[in-house]
């Protein structure tokens, strides 16, 4: 491989603070995966932010045995000039906008789950415009490069790129799968080297399989762990509650930690309520704990990721998105769980649709494992969500109300009627700023007066938060 | 046709207060379908019943211009011999069944809906067992019979019978499209025979297209005319509240009344509680019905079928039942919407499976026309209840408690949790005495004691009802 | 349907041979549909024809009760403006054109057959364009209107129209499903309308079932029928020669008479080299049925179809196409068999593509039945053919001449190798004319000095016919 | 990996000429894959090429480091015992069969194709009874081996395997897919492990894309080196004949070897006949070719596989079948082309059936790698073919005629009518000793006097060869 020429990255929402993990993740891997140059990209309002973590990533370099050089801009375009991954970890609307996302929703006594949820469908209605965006820089500026999407939800975003923006060479990235895959071995007295794993379904609302170096199916034998209560991964952020035993006798699968929202509806519900009535949503905690985490960047002795990001939520991530570039770069055809075009992996979804699934990754990219069908019973769970991100994607294009309405009603997570209904009017004209695409239902909205009921939100919308 | 002969027809759960029903419609299309003989067939528990109704029923052919003979029986082997057609409107457990299916749920604050919801479920876990024993003494005694089946879950119960039962001469009905049908013309100031129906999806969840004589659609038009008031024929059980009209702009095909289980869910559920707390459910109601109606029956000079069935919800299910019969037999090539196999016509859908489309009835059955694919956003929900379906035959033939619930969770009325697998546990225990399949879960549960909080459903459970 | 207006029809190719044929059969139906006006359009070269057909439609419209101006004229645009239903007839190149791609093919030992096989691929080069302009037209002059196709290769050019023209309102119509329907009954002692037919493949390329008045499959009765020597309705135009009867044992289904081209291809070839050496291809025994024609329509005593006409192959064309308008038109919903959208009825073919099933026609059009899964045997016949058909689609709007290569290779009648290239290449040639899309790669092969070894074929294209 | 036990090999028609390549495959990997013993079985008419293969074989052990017996045996049950990896390499009927398969069809004028075509169908009739029955056992003897089939035509066989054995841990191999990726490289300038190979398609009928290292597509580079007259690994027994390039330019991906058989159809038929009336066809030549290896085999002092293998046809080999068992027995997920369950990952072929895929080998055995849908010109073929081997395999489970018949004319390479019936029917004949299953249809043939043509082939038939 001695041809290929060190890479220059772009990272778009470079002022995150995961910033430091991601660039862990390079640096443990530089021998496979040569750096020329970083790019942390953000916008005006995010200024501090990347100037404070854009130090402390260029302290991390370094700090390192590798003459890495850091760059910071606001200037997306220049940033973009002939990158060659671009990794997209911005939050439309800062974390104001999720704690809005989870608020409004709790304030009517719904979930506000901010990934699939009434929070994520808002998500994705003002992440894929932008990324559009982006995709039409890089066509321009970048047309060779790989697009490596974390931004959530991840999945919509990602098929979005696809469908919408004709930009195939798109990766979607989550710690999801990376997190069961560290925790769950040990459950068995295995380790991750040993074990086979196979993925299947969508971001946050997948399905595993697990086999033995002998070809074994183990799955059963880490269902049991759990049930004898070892920690098999679930990600921090996620109220840890095991299914009812008698559905993994009928599932024969692991289900990821998010299935919680969809096979425990009920007490996810009371879980969220209790912290919205008590210590505040999960965006309201995890804004603390940013803050935190801002002060302690700022720390010029500070050249190493520190402990506390952990509970960020974020945990692995770099480990996914650092091993998808290096796979794809030395042309590595590790096992990665990432989101990518079907093809036919899942046989109920259409080829041409997004999934998250057991892949090959290497120079042409992930190439997913086929998985066959489904049982119907974890079918019907994904069609039902394929079709609502499906929804959700064409909302977000086309502004369409009516759509959007759709979208909620046939997401799981949502009891539609008239509470979700204004529920869904009051997070359009809690985000306006950012969904340009819905402007004349929202000044519909406005002008019949329809105003925000939790009070955090309306305060945060007033602020122009 | 001269060579055709005169039919025989035999009805199980012939004790019905339908029958009367069913008795006008074939009087009425004598003409096209001479009838032979029709037997009335019930169990012990239906004698009573069976002896009133089959003798109204004998009155009703004395006072015709035909000569036709009704034989009551509780023998069904006996009626099943040489029949040309089977149908089926038995009801296992009689209403106070229903009044259970209804009032479990709804006593932990659930939709108890009783068709597609929690009480469907365990409708079909009740019937699926008898109609496949059905099956099994058609393939002896009347291999040749069609088995028309307005049991409900009228869909899940005719799959079933292709599916488990090899038994393709089968038509699942339903009144709910011939209502609409029925309605929908004048709104728009047509009538039926100059308006082109396209109904496709599943029993009690389809949606329908419709054009003029010359081929405009006018789906818009009668959408309209919901928002103006009219009435388009939701059946009377069903609370009567128009969708969104924003869903409606986006969905360009007009929904079912059922719909409103899952598009006006909230509104639904409430409506429902204030029932059970007030007149108690609609199983409740109907049973009153019943009643009022069976005294009628009594009567030795009622010859005709009396005013007070179309309360009773079940309106124009002898013009659904009888024109399906009469079609077949003359060959006749109607539109009719029925339950029969997808073959494609739902693209959307397993080719195998049952759905409820506009067919085609002549002599060689149903021929399903082919719709075409849906959006997405009716994909989804149509392929989240396809796979419930099939979750809840499949639990329904093995007995499985796991398969029981992955299908409660599925299903888009049952929000997943502790709560909803107690009314599971609960539905098993009300309803042992017909769950033979279920036998030894049911044990356990009672060895865990759990037992039944509502008091009229607990009271109906020990007086072995 | 007393508001319906009058129609006006528009037949494109208005001076064939068959255009009596159709006066017939609208004349036959005038109390269905009544016919405002009938325009004949035709180019600069079949003035004459047109003509002289013209006037002898007119005088049959005389002879009848009913009053129709039938309109001649050279100005298609003139013709479609307002037009309700447009009739396509025409035939690039004329006959003279049918004899090259007879004759090419035949002059190197392969089939040249003139719908399915390399005739019909050129046919299909030469038609699809001009559909295209058509209509191009009916968007700006008509659209409302329907497009009746009967111009071969009927499936593929009214797939085009769908698939490239973006219009939908088109139905394709053959003669011979009608052809089977009108001889098969006889041959086992009954009338069509005690038959139900279920038809299902692509255009002379289909499979059927039969079912009588009781719904009891006949189709091993028709099989019977033909090994006993009845007529079942084999087009004159196609060498009559039954299947291997062990096929029929494992087929269960009827083929149509085209079939022989692809089940009894060693034969086909054989008979038609005699022809090619002998009497001259079909192209040329029809040219002179055709010159005899137009002899007797010039005869201005005669006010009536001749006889003579059913000799030219295209009987029951009329009461194919005149059947599918007033079934429209009085939204008869009739079965009858037509090229249309498949919409999933054959699940073993895309759901956009075009098919050519049993349907119910009526005022929106043509809507196929479900059909269902074919067997292994058929499915691989139907899955290369439609295939087949979308290659020569994309090559005829492409001029691609690889993708024309590659349609030949693929279809079945066509042994791959230098002799087929050389037979596409002289077909491109003798077609110059007509082939505007591929006119540089003709302009290559003529610069080769590639030229056309079959005599008639060469000078027909020296004399610019 | 230290807990894992060193394997049992089983080797049915361990006397094939191979088992010295075989041999060395294994020998080679040791390290990787530590084998405790291997069993050479044969049946009683191989008895003598077992001997001295297997005392071959272990010559080949005992000059290596390692210390392996190799047992030899008739007794397929006893060698099964226990096993770990069962290959299978058999040939029914030995090479006469093969020559009767080709020479029948040619004395016919028809390609008489030895693994897809007409002698592929009869090669497959004999196998999969036999490779059934081998299942059986397993079922009772070695219930968690990996069946690894080599035996032609592979993917027929293999596929039987999984839909009629009910067996799914089997995976079908071939020399085709790893000669074009051993030689392609080079010219092109690269090595193996520089480049991302992607294969679709069925065994002897497949395609394939190319990557480089950066994930740069370059299969038009190595189509552009096929015509400037690099080899590209088309195996030796196929005659080497390059497509057209404009076909080239259409598929955009490479094509194997075999395809000549259908897009150079012509001239691979009349290469085909010169052999027939020269030299011998292929399968002479073999019989040559192997009665000198078994000469050579038979020499004491050789311990090592003798360079003439590999004009045997069957270069690679082994690189196939070790290298995918010690994938299995290590867990090493690498890419392999392998025949397996299709699961989706060519969305264009049922989910259920075997194809011929890039896949990653591993603990799990196979996973396919999804492909996603193909261009309707390549779609067409492998729709065609697949259905082709769906019915040859059913007519080798029933022996039904019909079934065959329909197998036969479906089949590209063979023109339909009454020599290809007469060549089916003489092939029955001429291979009635192993076809029990059409033994009703034979004796009719035999009873109609119908003899074989071809001198050899009835002389082989005649001797009970």
């Amino acid at each position: 491989m001695s041809e290929k020429k060190p890479v220059k990255i772009v990272t778009i929402g470079g002022g995150s603070s995961y910033t430091p993990e991601l660039m862990e993740g390079f640096i443990k891997r530089y021998e496979e995966l040569p750096i020329k140059e970083i790019w942390l990209v953000d916008i005006e309002d995010g200024k501090e932010k990347l100037e404070i973590v854009g130090k402390m990533a260029q302290r991390m370099w370094d700090a390192s045995p590798y003459d890495v050089k850091v760059y910071l801009t606001l200037n997306r375009r220049e940033a973009l000039k002939d990158a060659d991954f671009v990794t997209t970890q911005f939050r439309v609307g800062l974390l104001n906008a999720r704690i809005k996302d989870e608020r409004i929703p709790f304030s009517y006594g719904l979930l506000g789950q901010e990934t699939n949820g009434a929070g994520g469908i808002f998500k994705a209605f003002r992440t894929i415009p932008v990324i559009l965006s982006i995709v039409e820089d890089m066509k321009e500026l970048c047309p060779n490069a790989w697009l490596i999407n974390f931004t959530n939800p991840s999945g919509m975003v990602s098929e979005s790129v696809m469908r919408y923006g004709k930009w195939d060479k798109v990766i979607g990235l989550c710690n999801v799968p990376i997190a069961s895959m560290m925790a769950e071995p040990a459950t068995i007295g295995k380790t991750l080297d040993q074990l086979t794993y196979r993925f299947a379904g969508l971001n946050h609302f997948h399905w595993h399989k697990v086999y033995d170096e002998c070809g074994k199916e183990v799955t059963q034998d880490i269902i049991d762990a759990i049930y004898s209560g070892k920690d098999t991964g679930v990600p921090e952020n996620i109220h840890k509650l095991p299914l009812f035993k008698e559905q993994y006798d009928a599932m024969k699968m692991l289900a990821c930690g998010y299935h919680n929202y969809y096979y425990r509806q009920e007490e996810m519900l009371k879980h969220g309520l209790e912290e919205y009535h008590g210590v505040g949503t999960r965006g309201q905690q995890v804004k603390k704990t940013e803050e935190e985490l801002f002060e302690l960047y700022k720390d010029p002795a500070l050249d190493h990721k520190p402990e506390q990001l952990a509970k960020r939520g974020g945990a692995h991530y770099s480990d996914a998105a650092c091993e998808t570039i290096a796979s794809i770069y030395s042309n590595a055809n590790r096992h990665i769980v990432v989101t990518t075009r079907n093809n036919g992996a899942i046989p109920d979804l259409p080829s041409d649709c997004a999934v998250e699934v057991s892949s090959f990754v290497g120079a042409t990219g992930a190439k997913a494992i086929a998985f066959g069908p489904l049982h119907p019973a974890e079918r019907g769970w994904l069609q039902c969500m394929k079709n609502m991100e499906l929804c959700v994607e064409e909302a977000a294009v086309t502004g369409d109300y009516g759509m959007a309405l759709q979208a909620f009603f046939l997401n799981p997570q949502i009891p539609s009627g008239e509470t979700a209904k204004r529920v869904l009017d009051e997070l359009l004209i809690a985000h306006k700023k950012y969904l340009p695409r819905f402007k004349k239902k929202i000044e519909e909205l406005e002008k019949e007066g329809v105003t925000i009921k939790d009070d955090v939100a309306r305060e945060l919308t007033e602020q122009g938060l």
